[in-house]
């Protein structure tokens, strides 16, 4: 299948800052090669439009934009995806992509990280595969390996599952099922919340592990805050107090 | 506990090239704050000194070295841990980081990507954290989740679970595994494969799975070669033959 004539869908990742704390440089965490394709894309398909908005600024200033943030085409993908996923089989992304089969490259964002993983996405990426048009991702901040390789935890055999329930005693089995699942196979276990729920999070954690389970908590990645440990369940503190800042965390061996 | 005093580990990517293919500037994948970092360091955890030299040589074009190249420490995890993983609890690297305690700070890599994910060097981490040694990720190239975002799988439940095994038998046994288990919980499995076995794989995939079960690979992320394709099984044609660049497959749902 020869798709030259085509267009190609860029996985554009964007600061994990949510725009909040901008004062680090964005090329500190976005390479030059990212930089160049996504000042050049003109057609944009995202989570929301507002932060793709002040991205496009970010980048504005260290890699002009070829055309207007006014001129700037930009979709957002519906609502009800965004927090149970792409996966539910029931949304169709190709529609979005006429343009790109007619040549026109699209850029792919989500409001941090790395779009398609832990984030909406994959949907149009799935479109973009069964349409022949060509899928290029690009480097940048991706929230989930860099928690990974700092934890110090097993790198080789890992799962990312997502959020954990909120119900208190869903939440306590789902945490015994993922502890058992770590220690059995000794595959890392990683999860994320929603901030203002890190704290519950945390206190189950502390309550439902045994002892010897290590327990890692990565937060503020590439942020000036960021905190990364990892210790056994024993050994955590109670002066090591969470914060609302996004987090990462995972259960190992 | 502070640890002002102590140095910090910072885990530092490299390029997906392995060195072999350097045409692409290393600043198109590297940010401006890992060359910053990396050009800092003088003291160095590696699997493989000679292609972290290589590697220091290309971040000196583009961020001048605090130090020579002659003047670096770099120091080899050893050989053992380097395929099968740091997981075996065997190799305490506490001794390694004794500078990083009287404030020094140490650079960790791998021979290409992200240390410590898919690659060694999760020892060192975990004995950082037990020594109280703050431990920063820097951003730059992660094949796996590069491959996992471009494939249009789920990302919001998935798991890497490393080398499949050699031996054919096992091998297929462990493909049907791992499909059933795609299948039933719609977690995406991500392996990876030493090059020169690419094909074995491959064809023992095609083999293996269901028409319906998804199959991507993703070759030579980053690399001007790069080729990510995701079909279900029925759709992937003889004509789609796989190489022997670095490849990261993926089943799922």
């Amino acid at each position: 299948m020869t798709s030259t004539q085509k267009g190609t869908i860029y996985l554009v990742p964007t600061p994990l800052d949510f725009g909040c704390d901008t004062s680090a440089p964005i090329a500190d965490v976005l390479p030059q090669a990212t930089l160049r394709v996504a000042s050049g894309l003109t057609h944009w398909i995202t989570e929301n439009a507002k932060s793709t908005r002040a991205f496009l600024k970010r980048v504005n200033e260290v890699a002009p934009l070829t055309v207007t943030l006014q001129e700037m085409q930009i979709t957002e993908l519906p609502r009800e995806i965004h927090k149970k996923g792409d996966h539910q089989g029931e949304f169709d992304a190709k529609p979005l992509l006429a343009l790109a089969l007619k040549g026109l490259d699209i850029g792919l964002v989500s409001e941090a990280g790395m779009p398609a993983v832990a984030d909406p996405g994959s949907s149009v990426v799935m479109a973009a595969h069964q349409l022949g048009i060509r899928v290029v991702p690009l480097v940048g901040p991706v929230s989930l390996l860099l928690a990974l390789a700092a934890s110090g935890l097993n790198g080789q055999n890992f799962a990312f599952v997502g959020y954990l329930p909120q119900d208190s005693a869903a939440r306590l089995q789902r945490i015994r099922e993922l502890e058992t699942l770590a220690m059995k196979t000794g595959q890392t276990q990683l999860f994320i919340e929603t901030p203002y729920r890190n704290k519950a999070l945390w206190e189950a954690l502390l309550k439902g592990l045994q002892p010897n389970t290590r327990l890692a908590r990565a937060s503020g990645i590439t942020l000036p805050t960021m905190d990364v440990q990892c210790h056994a369940l024993k050994d955590w503190r109670s002066s090591h107090a969470i914060g609302d800042s996004p987090t990462v965390f995972a259960i190992g061996k």
